[in-house]
């Protein structure tokens, strides 16, 4: 299959770039960046230099879909809702790793996006691609999940979808590396600013919290909201999320461990600690892995989840990978049995 | 005044050093260490050369009573509750850093330090010493508070004894950098482990939990426990304390704000931030001071407090001097006007 | 082909599982490790759960020779100069990446590794693979060369056989990351003395020297010395060399240039960059290449270079698989195109 | 004494408040900042809240020599060059961090710094303040040496005027903590390119360069170029300088470590080390202090040195308080007995 990634140049762009080159039925055919066109990737991204031999080209989709089988827009939030609906008006099978097709309710985009949203007959035909859940996409339209909201969705799917915890207990505390927050230049990305240093941003605001609700109401409409918090942490790659929620019933460790471990069985990439062992971030970096542990506090009567996850990766490129196999009908774990870089 | 310092290699103990130095008040007599005695500090710790030419003594209570007006100890937990006794029914003042004179009711210290605790009349004599909130120590031997346990009764002092929030709602989601780990070699402290990564460490089980609650109830009879987790980040120095509590009313941000901003507004060490603006940590490193961000989210009645400190100086060190001020009758601030390391 | 490998626990070892599990043409049939053996190796390493499900094993040379074709010791020096010769003696291949085999003249070893070294005629025997510079092995039993050693000899190679420099003037200023300093616990890699930390070790006594001695005399016995150090500087993977020697004749920035990418055009791992491009370590981790930059300064006729590569790929495991590569007969980039993971 | 500002908003001006803030004979009377007057100062930098409570001002040079005794400039280069004039020519002392007014021999600024210098005659009149060189300046316009200059001419000082090594023969390899490329947003000061990472920049070209010369040639005219290059490391603060240079005749390790401890013995700010040790950043980080490993190689015959200090203490803001110290007539360790921040 043919492949064109438009937006190559951001850091989930590179990514997808990384894992494609690994994945046996796949070639990537164009290359496409708005602000670098007319040169070739390796002078920009001197990593890539024997690796990817292609010119970084404007965005032309007739020709993109003259040369690709699918799209892949790894732009920032707000450019594929303009490009984008070329490609899905003709039929072509496109995956967004953006925000812009995620969110189904009139209003929530630009709620939350402070922007126009796509077309609202496009939103609705578009298909939530949270890979684990799902094997056959309903549309050629795949909106690739947040990176926070994947972690959050998986670590809280096992207590909604099974009603054990009090609806409206939900607190999640996310910390992300500084990869998570783009290639722009800002105060909060300069590294005498982030080194050594720790900070709370989009207080009660971050743009994720909207996908996160939509996704949870559909597994159980009585969450009326949760309480969701992000934070940078001075590493690179890589979400740490940890969730909390109160317990319906007195459980215990064994319970709500066996709980985890049982719904998440058949999923490849989905891996459930041992009792009393909670992930890092050093086991699932360069992976397609989330790694998730489960402990219950007999005192508070708490459920508290330890999930992390490679935000270019799971939460991004890897993701994105995981619904092109379910789109092209492959195995889902084809091209994805990334090992994790350890040390 | 003269003061000797016991475990002055630890990181604490290096620390009392630093602001002691530059104490008006103050001068070191004597420094003492277990493990490393008979060198002069400046072998051992470099960076002290040309500014304290002292030796490394061992341990001589009498000796220590004869030359100096006051004990610090550094040491780690377990040693004091052995070695400070002899201090104590001497009637000479004691500032102990380490948690052994923390925890007054019976059972507590075997139960979370896994070790037997000091003499029982002793533990009801010492005076916990959370800085900010009194002048007058009850007792020549003074406990000086962790470091987590500080900044969480920081943030939870006004909720609790205004009596804002659901007792039973209180969630601790704790970060804080290596240091806080101390200088022993582990895996976990391997640059390796712990560079661009973050791990959740004691799940339920930190320490500090027991005398967080001892010192809420005494605010507030009526809390019941607390939900608190501790995770390691990439960090030298510093303590990064998210709390959440419902509010039992709907309030508004300026109103938490403005609860926060009244309650601390005597203490020199405590700044509260203005509204829609939380701390980090660069803003407080090498400094005395607690800096507090609160927010209040309208759709989860959930109030949020961000709360940063340096863990060695108003988690340790600085905490002790401001002890030794109180226990000396000088002005609170003295020696401790220390300008955070920016950047 | 079936291999073996002795010290998978290791830095060393667990980067020859991650390359290994990639390769096309081979199979890991077990593992060994002398501190864990029971355990299953995901239990130990948790990265490694779905991907490799193995037993680490006690090290039997019969059972090896039986069920593997080729064995891989990622041993700490001193281990396979005892267990290898039952390996060598059976006519079994080996590729050896400790500095057990790479010193040829008598007393070196001793010397530079205060040990007993491997029998003299097992050393004369042994093929020093570094991997760039020949195709066809003359041993079974290779030395893997040290990570220092191949930055520094890939450095030197096009300065030294074209007789460009004064022979006595090189110096070699060599930076490398914390996982070339191993998994053992001590005081230089604990995070806190290593974050925000530059540190040089072994002043003049490396024992990466002799071997590049050895070398560098092979290429042009008029070298007498170099001068070597070597640092460690704050991140976990990557060596950045530094090289200064002195050129004989007046050259130009584009002469010297052009001698390099002359020198390195068919060699697939060595990339030499445009004129006035340095290398960095993102653009080599996690990857078999190893970038070169080159400047020529008028002023002082001294010519520099900047070499990059990541030592646990280029620097060990991949060079290792590089060997093996040339041993099989297989095409010498098989299994070896790993994208570096950027960001 | 009463001083001003300018430019206080850059980091080495940060440092000079914190530096000011602890001297017992300045009070800072006013601060200007080009871009964010009107603010105070704490808005912008919150680490100082409660600690200073001025307004950031314009700059108004008669205002400014009513109200102070002395300004400082921490601007930018070509800064000071155009605005330092009123206060020179008005026989008002000048302290300016910055590279306008280091270099004397006319062309070498514009040639270095890529712009059209000060006048001449003001050049002329300025005083290079190496301040552990001199006592007395000899002017009241006081050009504060940059921060590799300082270490390097540190580094050098003992062998250049003891003339011991081959003139020719000096190669300077320095890194730098990246608040040294100051607060600029840039590819190379993003924490995602800087970290995990280490780059040589401005290859034969940095603007230290002539400065080291000038002095350098002071002391011994016969010393021809030296070779420099500068490379980033992934810390906040540090300078870590490695020099070589060729002895002239055998010597032995503790003639040479002899000959700096000798050198330096009354300088207050520099520590030379014992045989065999060698400095690292963490001793000196935050403070004013310079310390110095010297080794001779018997093999290559080479004197290696290894310099550290803060970039922005010693190398800035630490050397401009020593040059008032010494402007003032104040004994020169007046408030700068900083205590170095470690861990």
């Amino acid at each position: 299959m043919k492949v064109s990634i438009i937006g190559v140049t951001g850091y989930s762009g590179i990514e997808l770039v990384r894992i494609l080159l690994q994945h046996p039925n796949v070639e990537i055919s164009s290359i496409h960046s708005h602000s670098q066109n007319g040169k070739d990737i390796d002078e920009y991204l001197p990593h890539l230099n024997r690796l990817l031999n292609l010119p970084l080209e404007p965005i032309d989709s007739t020709k993109i879909m003259e040369q690709s089988d699918l799209v892949f827009f790894a732009t920032p939030s707000g450019i594929s809702k303009e490009i984008a609906t070329t490609f899905v008006e003709a039929d072509f099978p496109v995956i967004d790793l953006s925000g812009d097709f995620r969110l189904k309710t009139d209003g929530q985009y630009e709620k939350w996006y402070k922007n126009s949203s796509a077309p609202f007959e496009i939103l609705q035909n578009a298909h939530y691609g949270l890979a684990d859940f799902y094997a056959e996409p309903t549309s050629k339209l795949i909106a690739n999940p947040g990176c926070y909201a994947t972690g959050t969705l998986l670590s809280l799917a096992p207590l909604v979808q099974q009603e054990i915890i009090e609806c409206d207990s939900i607190i999640v505390d996310a910390k992300s590396g500084l990869s998570g927050a783009g290639k722009n230049l800002s105060e909060s990305s300069h590294f005498v600013n982030s080194n050594e240093n720790m900070t709370l941003y989009k207080m009660n605001s971050h743009q994720h919290i909207p996908e996160i609700m939509q996704q949870l109401k559909k597994w159980n409409e009585n969450i009326p909201a949760i309480q969701f918090s992000t934070s940078l942490i001075p590493v690179t790659r890589g979400i740490f999320i940890t969730t909390y929620a109160r317990s319906k019933e007195k459980l215990t460790q064994e319970k709500v461990l066996n709980l985890f471990q049982t719904f998440y069985q058949e999923k490849p990439f989905i891996r459930v600690q041992d009792q009393d062992v909670y992930p890092n971030l050093h086991q699932i970096v360069g992976s397609n892995f989330c790694d998730i542990g489960v402990a219950y506090n007999e005192v508070t009567n708490i459920v508290t989840v330890v999930t992390v996850l490679d935000n270019l990766v799971k939460g991004a490129a890897g993701q994105a990978v995981h619904n092109l196999n379910h789109l092209a009908g492959w195995p889902e774990t084809t091209g994805l049995n990334l090992v994790p870089i350890y040390p």
